[in-house]
């Protein structure tokens, strides 16, 4: 706390870590790549975990745990898998240390403890899940598996930032196993829409649905499904991936099912994911120069209270209203924080929980006393209301709503702006380097054009839309014939 | 499913372990001592770690995470920590794979991606956590700092058994840093007492509270408290530790704050922890011959509801009923599952559940329907009485109050009847030999005769009681003065 951020038009990317930083959610570790989520932080991480959950639990999915190592045999059996990953993963070879002969207080790697087969810290977990899905399934009766888990992963980034690329970061790995073809896709399709619905409604960021070009598609997905939101700066942010993985994991690990019809055939799978990345997506979907804005549902505290007072005589007066007000508000299921420390000033603390994206804060003083008012600020809006100590519960709760659609509806406008259809590579470019946003184009289904478009521009297709109508048209680089329209962004 | 357990008598192991694989709790894995928590068993470890979390929270923690990865020279900072985990440690070297030029469908170590400093993957994080916290800490108004982190930690363990001991494994572990001396001791009782409280009360276990010896104290540790608990073979198991940390690695950190009187201080620090480990005792505390016992407040299921039928009529009649009981019971709180389908026969069902600890399993069939009734089977008594449809709810609703309390009734006399004073060592080792359990035994207060009678007996030292009146003696094997009794065991 204390110093101003840097302003955003100033620069983005600077803002950004400063937030995080100064807001108290991460920081850079020890460990190169590898953050520290702090308390705070955390307290939203674990809001958008409960709410995942219970949406996973309720679609039929149970939790389980598998190994963090996966033995390099394992690793390599699915081809493009391990080739996608093979080159951000960090290995284990040791399983032992011995004091150093040159200098007793130090620790040196014991030559002697060399596993014999090498451990990949899990960069995903399709290859350890379905070696053990093997040993799981004979017969249709065993299937669907509908299996989420919550997990460390590591991919060894080179350029790392707090949260939005980070070479261990927190996620939740669905892995679902099923009989036939049509079942695994209903899957990938119906965890990509969770995934819509929770980042709309419960993140308020807007997302497009689509799939993946092959350039973008997991490795060793057949589809990747996806859902993309617009971030302030013009540049795209994947929110979330669902793969449909065809048999290719079932026949690298030999997983077959006898069918009701008595055939041996192959398992067809999914896995689906989201990460701690979305406290990225959350940052710079909604905030501002002074600091994160956080929406209702995510905030870990919804209302804080600020008594302004001179004196124990008037504190005691205040902290009264206040602690009615509190009482009041928690019945109504809002979580209230009443800051009464005498070693913080008032104004510090409006900047500190402006800059934490508190969505309202109370001031109650000797004047509001006097006349039965509380002063209301809105974080989202930074507008301020003096309204009546009666009135203030209503008014709060409503709140909760208010400013969830706000920041919902805002963003969206955002974004929807930041659509632009372009017919043609100049413009393309020109819209690009002026706009930034998503820019609707025609492409000629090639991964070659896909290329040379991200050669000379950075851009790639973020997706091939879901929804909406399917206008034929010509490719914006090639000319060649394009059946629909795709988005084009820079991406996070 | 299908074949009988062996039975504990028979071999205790064995029965451990067919009861692990066949409730389908957990597995071995393709990773050599590391663990698949299946979901029937990951279901169990989330009502704990729910009650657990609950229990941190409004004791004034909060959650954060750290890094998996510890660099080998912040490992190595505290000397007794680091000695004490140094030989059970993976050990990262590289990270990144590529192809073997030898053979292009494999994949091998890139000698060329050797990490400068090697990571150790977190046996326990005292020394990545308090690397982070000399950045939090300047002042006394930084204190205390009440942290909790939910994560996996590896410690590779030559002999391993599901739950009990396996390289790696899911925990919670708390690291608080305070100003006093006083506080930190406090901290760290006050936190073996919510162990304490959780393993009693929400897991039906009985433990005794106490410190350990030097020998079995935490490297790294001043005190550690701990709460041990008796298994059925006679075994103790340590059930949690919490441990007072002194200022060890505030010096090893190098962690000041200025005190209110402007001194520079070291910070005082505590660590707890308890981990999936609590899945094994809670298997060895309760469970019999036919399977698993659950605590209803343990029980992902607390009330199966069995049909027996002939034909769609029948079953259309009876789900009626088991619906409307469904719904009562689940409005009273009660998680209940209906189990109609119809590819296994009620008496597989029967089995099943009882192998799954179910405690309490509702059956319904023609006769039943006739006259109004239902059949009750309790899991922990194994006995079985008529009800009438009308009062089943009431009954079961307080059942579930009844077999939580006599469960930790059952397992608190076992464990009195367990714990023997013994005055000489032929007695000691009599005792041990016959009876097992608990030895209350006088005890020198030095390391050499403790290693002197495990080395004997393989019993150690559980405990130094905290609670309970202190009697001087002499100690059962040298003879020399002592000032209390203490607990020796065989132990997991
Ligand atoms: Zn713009
Ligand atoms: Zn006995």
């Amino acid at each position: 706390m204390g110093k101003k951020l840097t302003a955003r038009k100033e620069d983005y990317s600077k803002w950004y870590n400063e937030l995080v930083v100064n807001a108290d959610l991460a920081e850079n570790s020890a460990v190169r790549g590898c953050m520290v989520i702090k308390p705070y932080g955390y307290a939203i991480w674990e809001k958008m975990q409960a709410e995942l959950d219970r949406m996973f639990k309720e679609s039929g999915h149970q939790n389980a745990y598998f190994p963090l190592f996966v033995p390099k045999s394992l690793f390599e059996a699915e081809e493009k898998n391990a080739e996608g990953f093979a080159k951000e993963c960090a290995v284990v070879t040791h399983y032992r240390l011995k004091t150093d002969p040159n200098d007793n207080s130090k620790l040196i790697v014991d030559p002697e403890a060399k596993l014999e087969e090498e451990l990949i810290v899990r960069p995903t977990s399709e290859a350890i899940i379905w070696n053990t899905y093997k040993g799981w399934i004979q017969s249709y009766r065993d299937l669907p598996i509908l299996i989420n888990q919550w997990a460390n992963v590591v991919r060894w980034e080179m350029r790392t930032r707090l949260f939005l690329r980070t070479a261990e970061f927190l996620w939740q790995e669905g892995h679902t196993a099923h009989a036939t073809k049509a079942e695994a896709i209903g899957e990938a399709e119906l965890m990509n829409n969770i995934y819509a619905e929770f980042v709309e409604n419960f993140m308020a960021i807007p997302v497009i649905k689509g799939t993946k070009s092959e350039n973008e598609r997991f490795a060793g997905a057949v589809e990747t499904y996806c859902i993309e939101a617009l971030m302030q700066d013009g540049k795209a942010l994947q929110a979330g991936t669902s793969h449909f993985l065809g048999q290719n994991f079932a026949k690298a690990f030999d997983v077959k099912f006898a069918s009701k019809e008595g055939n041996l055939e192959h398992v067809w799978a999914t896995s689906w994911g989201v990460s701690t990345r979305l406290v990225g997506a959350l940052i710079m979907t909604h905030s501002d120069d002074n600091g994160l804005v956080l929406p209702p549902s995510l905030a870990p505290i919804q209302v804080v209270i600020v008594p302004i007072y001179k004196g124990d005589d008037q504190l005691a007066q205040i902290s009264e209203v206040a602690n009615d007000i509190a009482s009041k508000l928690r019945a109504a299921g809002v979580s209230v924080k009443y800051d009464d420390r005498d070693t913080q000033k008032p104004g510090w603390k409006f900047a500190q929980y402006e800059l934490q994206g508190v969505p309202v804060r109370l001031a109650i003083g000797p004047k509001d006393l006097e006349k039965g008012n509380v002063e209301l600020a809105r974080r989202d809006t930074l507008t301020k209301e003096v309204v009546s100590q009666e009135d203030v519960v209503g008014i709060v709760t409503g709140l909760m709503t208010t400013i969830q659609e706000n920041l919902f509806s805002r963003a969206k406008n955002y974004r929807d702006e930041h659509i632009s259809k372009v017919d043609s590579f100049d413009e393309f470019k020109e819209v690009l380097k002026t706009k930034g946003g998503f820019l609707s184009a025609h492409w000629d289904g090639t991964s070659e054009t896909e290329k040379a478009i991200k050669d000379r521009t950075k851009a790639t297709i973020r997706l091939i839309p879901i929804e909406g109508e399917k206008e034929a048209g010509q490719c914006v680089f090639s000319g060649k014939p394009s059946q629909q329209r795709v988005l084009f962004a820079k991406a996070y």
